[in-house]
């Protein structure tokens, strides 16, 4: 018996396991100093109370024989995608609630969703973005071929008719870079799609952070996506999930390949692979999307997107070109030229006591770029704004 | 772009999906009838107090910022991994916490498993089991070969030294069947992996209605497990949280490929497939291992295990061969000759409004025989006696 060996064709950590695992070091070493985590985008804020007062209502029903519930629907509970169906509505995108799986976040029906297809397909990955794109298609033996995205295109890359891929990756707004799609431009990726013949995994994990009024929320907002575009979201960032461990895919009915439904094959590969999301959860979850949960979480976004505004006021004051932290919870920000992403997030953690993102984790197209996270409170963002103005006193900005 | 063509070499449903809309049918054109529903293997009785209690605090830890936590560790909370490497010492088997990884059950780690080793593997799978072991190597167009569990071998299928496989599956005590291993029978498997330089994936989902104290509970107890054993278990059936998500897989540091540890391996596949088990779930799950805890679900399971009595001691009766029930929830039996097995199933349905669950959904070797659960009420399980004993009346036991 043997290893798969595309293992030995991955960075021998997953990143943000590596970057814990280097503050960590730090810590060891520097046990009176405190370190700034804006590095992992793990929310700080507690659960609104409308989401614990439901899960607790939940845990008790587990408890009364009148009320206890075994397993659930693979495809997860109705109350719960209705809500979700309703919350789609509210963002002018007409999704019916057959169409709405429930996973235990973005990142399983991730790995999952390449099987789905014809194994040694080529997935078209935008480079940089989070590693679960990539990752999942090396290790299940799939191409894959990066779109660059760049300062020149606004970390936006566009369809180019001369690449060839079943799959396309889209991020937006994006992670790590911040950028966000207008629908217009994602529209243009739905018309190749089409065109090509290729299936959109279009990740939508920090939709409710666009605050622009002009980008894209949903891929379904464009014409001809239903027929092209499987949407991933999450609760994780929308909602503070990312310990409770909820999200959603939406694979439209429309989506056929060879006259064979992708809803319909969805649906038996999650009833192979999984028995459903905790009962618990999803209560929780459908309380986020009621008319006082949405005011809740939407507070907490907010207050989110409040550090983003002072951390990039800091940078701003500082003269270092940054990208993102308007539709986006991420700050991306050019490292001094000539210091790879590596050593300035090094650079910063002994230097400031601030933990980033290192760009490269992303991607070869992240080298020279770090991700801040806005998902810290606000103490330790103003703290953080602070120590950045003290950082670039000393570090010249005539380097970048 | 194509789909996976293997989706088209499976049953067109997942097995329970299919029992579940045939008995939903039969609901429909008899709403007057109450089915007495013991196919799918759930749980019916309501979570022990000692469980409920921890969640329901764990929910309000969520809501304060002095306890609430984001991402847990991708392997499982460190308390967990301790609970569940005492109940391994419990069992006399010495596991320790960093080879035990916390999942959202059972059939989620059985799902990515294979995609740890080499694709286009061979997967030894017991004829007739659980239906994911062979699917999921279907799809991911590894090749499979079954070992015949027949009334001969009292559905224990031995190694086969003249069959060569990567990947072994043994599931003890055995889904649908009900046999079990002893550990001297286990202990050939594992000198066969030895030998063969196999891996074998031991499901224990079932550990805890060993009722005979000479059966196996954990492949742990065989000499060198170690070096060639995985082991995947569930609290769905020991703790009754098939609603709620819980299991957990043992990888053994020892357990090397090429010098390669699959420990280390499986972290780095979990890490990029996977964000950790919901923490309210974690901590019913700790409690679920708490001294209280335990009391409380070993009395749960007694409770089927008396309904399994109830039903064997029925068909006892009526002269119809079956099987486990002894160390097993599932009780498998022997449909009248010349009755295929979904045949059967319907005959039942429509002439003691009992669902079962047809063999032959458990793989070729099923054909012939029907699972009864006895995770139903006690008394569910009575009137399923008396039915049973009522339908065997009109029903010749001359027959078999």
């Amino acid at each position: 018996m043997e290893f798969n060996g595309d293992f030995f064709n991955l960075p021998e950590s997953y990143l943000f396991a590596e970057v814990a695992d280097a503050v960590s070091g730090y810590e060891v070493l520097h046990p009176d100093k405190r370190v700034l985590k804006l590095s992992i985008g793990d929310v700080t804020l507690p659960l609104p109370p409308t989401v614990v007062g439901a899960m607790r209502s939940a845990a008790a029903e587990t408890g009364d024989k009148k009320t206890f519930r075994g397993y659930l629907p693979y495809e997860g509970c109705g109350f719960l995608r209705e809500s979700i169906k309703n919350y789609y509505k509210s963002m002018g995108a007409d999704v019916s609630a057959d169409e709405i799986f429930i996973s235990d976040g973005a990142k399983s029906d991730l790995w999952n969703l390449p099987d789905l297809f014809k194994r040694g397909l080529t997935a078209l990955v935008p480079d940089p973005v989070y590693p679960v794109y990539a990752e999942s298609n090396v290790l299940k033996g799939n191409r894959v071929v990066y779109a660059a995205a760049t300062e020149q295109n606004g970390f936006l890359p566009m369809p180019d008719y001369g690449v060839k891929a079943g799959l396309i990756y889209i991020c937006s707004p994006n992670n790590p870079t911040g950028a966000a799609y207008t629908p217009e431009q994602l529209q243009e990726w739905v018309e190749y799609a089409i065109k090509t013949g290729a299936v959109i995994l279009y990740d939508a994990a920090y939709e409710s952070f666009v605050r622009d009024g002009k980008s894209a929320r949903t891929i379904y907002s464009c014409a001809g996506a239903e027929s092209c575009a499987v949407e991933i979201c999450s609760l994780s960032k929308t909602a503070g999930f990312t310990g409770l461990r909820c999200g959603y895919t939406v694979v439209p009915k429309a989506l056929k390949l060879n006259g064979v439904s992708a809803n319909k094959l969805w649906y038996r590969l999650k009833s192979t692979c999984f028995n459903g999301v905790s009962y618990v959860v999803q209560r929780a979850a459908e309380a986020a999307f009621s008319a006082g949960g949405l005011a809740e979480i939407k507070k907490n976004t907010g207050y989110y997107m409040q550090n983003a505004k002072i951390l990039s006021g800091a940078l701003s004051r500082c003269g270092v070109p940054y990208w993102g932290g308007k539709n986006s919870p991420y700050i991306w920000l050019k490292c001094p030229r000539g210091t790879d992403s590596r050593g300035f997030f090094k650079e910063l953690l002994n230097g400031a006591g601030i933990a980033g993102t290192p760009g490269a984790g992303f991607g070869a197209g992240g080298e020279g770029y770090l991700r801040l996270s806005s998902f810290s409170d606000a103490e330790t963002a103003l703290e953080a704004a602070e120590r950045l103005e003290n950082f670039y006193k000393t570090h010249p900005i005539s380097a970048f």
